[in-house]
């Protein structure tokens, strides 16, 4: 292939480190200007490229480039679009065709998670349907640690990171003011289905007795009674007790206990969180005060508290994934592959788009304690060399300075808009 | 006055940098062994004083003592109690009296918030009222930023960090996902009284544009018109709106938000968290999508991104201690004085104990904007030397290393049992 433009763009909930990706991507092109010119990046992801937004990543230097490494979220602007098939909606692959045709693109690079990989495939396969020759190279991401193959997801360790340096800070505030005052804490964390950021706070504790003495996993239908046994014994043996509890988490029924119509004391119904559902229920049945929080955004944005392995496998994907473009392998994803446990060695691995799309990878039922609240050594000796070290941004005036690129739009180049419907 | 033992407490809702005033006292005694014998902590607070549940920290080696600068929470266990009047219960100061003197104790450190200092103020009448020689000193500390005569309280300067932080990242995270997903983020902070914390958040918009775009102080009531008109404004202009909100915003009618009778859409009563009732207020009238966090205990307990002026002050107020009660000062308290803005430059003070238990220090007016919703340059230009520098605490396997005492009781002395209610 000759000298061709590349495409590149993030998709679905954003990470602390899914720029740290772009960075790797921008940089790697940038050392290959024989074979890639121009990389695009989509505004807001594919719409970008649906709408002819694209953004010229050549206009910002080699410094604000480099600061994304150190800058959470997405700097281009994320989706939540999913392409429909070929035959579903020709009109867009088309449409997509005519803005790769018309920047004369031949890389198509995109960055995300299960969802955002079943587009990445679909892209893939323009070539051979409708005769536009593309090389598509999916990047993974994202906090949940879902997908296939890849033994780990860039974006997950800091998450991971987050929760687990939380938990334990909480904890060992709860433990202060336990004689007088609350005795329970819970964490709400990410994770509607899978429980792999639930179970990284278990890192946390270390020996026995260590916070969180509970953890609760979308894969766990919740026990109440279980649950209350579990609590009031860590309370009379260590004085409190701490909770993570995954968002996702069930009733025996099935119904996620954020929207299961809890009533509190008062008989009002309880809404939106897991942690106030479940904090309500223990002091209802014990009596134990309690605190709750919601990290919500905060745990996937934390780029200050972030894992220095996330950051180095996010920052490798993106570079694969453009060696793998130039090597021209269409239709793969570039995955972490573990090599040793301790100590911890990994090396960047190859998966097809194929057996990534649409596979959601849930924790092992040996991950989770028999008695469903905790996390096996199995589970520890896999998590714990995911939020090893710190990569702390640089600070100005108690701040951390991360970087907003100028995202100049290339000029437009059809005639025809396209709409897309969000 | 000859060699006597100390004993310390802390007291209140803890901090991230209140182990770092303990960590002064204790260092600082150390070096004056001629003057000051057994450091005594007092177990969970002031109860441990009226229990004889006494800690004897010279159980603890100095490496274990240093890190308690980098450790957050009470390491000693801290109390919600509050000694009543002499002529209420003559009884506890006849039993501190008598703990105190059954272990040679002639100074009293007590660190805490308002409250804790009119404790600290009553015992400092021990002496002159009941004829037992004591001094008594109070250590500043407080996230609420409540105590007067001091420029600042120890314990402010994190939770702000961690605020302005938290609320930077999060904002980044929503602008890359409002084309087609979140516009609204709201982010619940502590402060049921007074708006420091919230305040604190503002320091994250450093130029026109930058989250938080709306900042809700207890001071102000909410006018919800105007916060809707504000939020509307915001997501038209720079594609979503990033809210900090303190916990204690009441309404017109003066009730807690949080505690409003809010219904939601389907009229169910919204409970629990003002941010989840901002947030759907929101999306009811706008028709925004939204994401909510609770911070909680994360927040003041956030050592992890602790201001390193924080816990410079922090320390320097429990060594202040300590000098003070070698030259006899009793019923003081060691406070910060600001010398300059720019540079930023401050010093040790004092003030009387007497003027400082339980008066609270709230918002000046012209800190807040005229429109209620953000801070003036006023503000910023005081708060933002207090969350500068960063003072990580060490880690390990991607832990921050955070210490427990030993916390080794000293043998009872009193045949006598005193009972708590608690």
């Amino acid at each position: 292939m000759s000298r061709k433009n590349a495409f590149y763009a993030q998709s679905g909930g954003v990470t602390a480190v899914i720029n740290a990706s772009a960075c790797g991507v921008i940089e790697t092109a940038r050392k290959h200007k024989d074979r890639i010119g121009k990389v695009y990046a989509g505004r807001n992801g594919i719409i970008g490229a649906l709408t002819e937004d694209l953004i010229d990543t050549g206009r910002d230097s080699a410094a604000a480039i480099a600061a994304l490494r150190h800058t959470p979220a997405g700097a281009f602007g994320s989706a939540r679009y999913k392409l429909k098939g070929l035959e579903e909606n020709r009109a867009e692959y088309e449409r997509l065709i005519a803005v790769m045709r018309a920047h004369d693109i031949g890389y198509f690079f995109y960055n995300g998670g299960g969802d955002s990989q079943d587009t990445s495939h679909k892209v893939s396969q323009i070539g051979e349907k409708l005769g536009y020759p593309i090389i598509c190279v999916g990047i993974p991401k994202t906090v949940d640690n879902d997908l296939p193959i890849t033994d780990n997801c860039p974006g997950f360790g800091s998450v991971a990171k987050y929760v687990a340096v939380s938990i334990r800070e909480a904890a060992f505030d709860v433990a202060s003011m336990a004689k007088t005052s609350t005795r329970i804490f819970v964490l709400e964390v990410m994770g509607r289905h899978a429980g792999w950021i639930a179970a990284a706070g278990g890192l946390a504790a270390e020996k026995d007795g260590d916070a969180p003495q509970v953890i609760l996993f979308p894969e766990i239908a919740l026990d109440e009674q279980k649950l209350l046994e579990k609590v009031d014994r860590s309370v009379k043996k260590y004085g409190y007790c701490a909770i993570v509890v995954s968002e996702g988490v069930k009733n025996a029924d099935g119904k996620f206990l954020a929207e299961a119509g809890t009533r509190d004391a008062f008989g009002h119904a309880q809404l939106g969180g897991a942690a106030p559902v479940i904090a309500q229920l223990i002091k209802s049945h014990l009596g134990y005060k309690y605190h709750w929080a919601v990290a919500d955004y905060l745990q996937r944005a934390a780029r200050h508290i972030a894992s220095k392995t996330d950051v180095d496998q996010a920052y490798a994907v993106g570079k694969a994934a453009v060696e793998f473009a130039l090597k021209g392998r269409n239709a793969v994803m570039p995955t972490i592959v573990r090599k040793s446990d301790k100590p911890y060695r990994w090396a960047i691995g190859v998966a097809n788009l194929a057996d990534v799309a649409n596979v959601e990878k849930f924790m092992p039922r040996d991950f989770i304690t028999k008695d469903g609240f905790h996390i096996t050594e199995k589970c520890r000796r896999y998590l714990a060399p995911l939020i090893r070290g710190e990569d702390y941004p640089p600070y100005k005036n108690g701040l951390p300075q991360y970087v907003t690129l100028k995202n100049i739009a290339v000029p437009k180049k059809l005639k025809a808009k396209f709409e897309v419907k969000t």
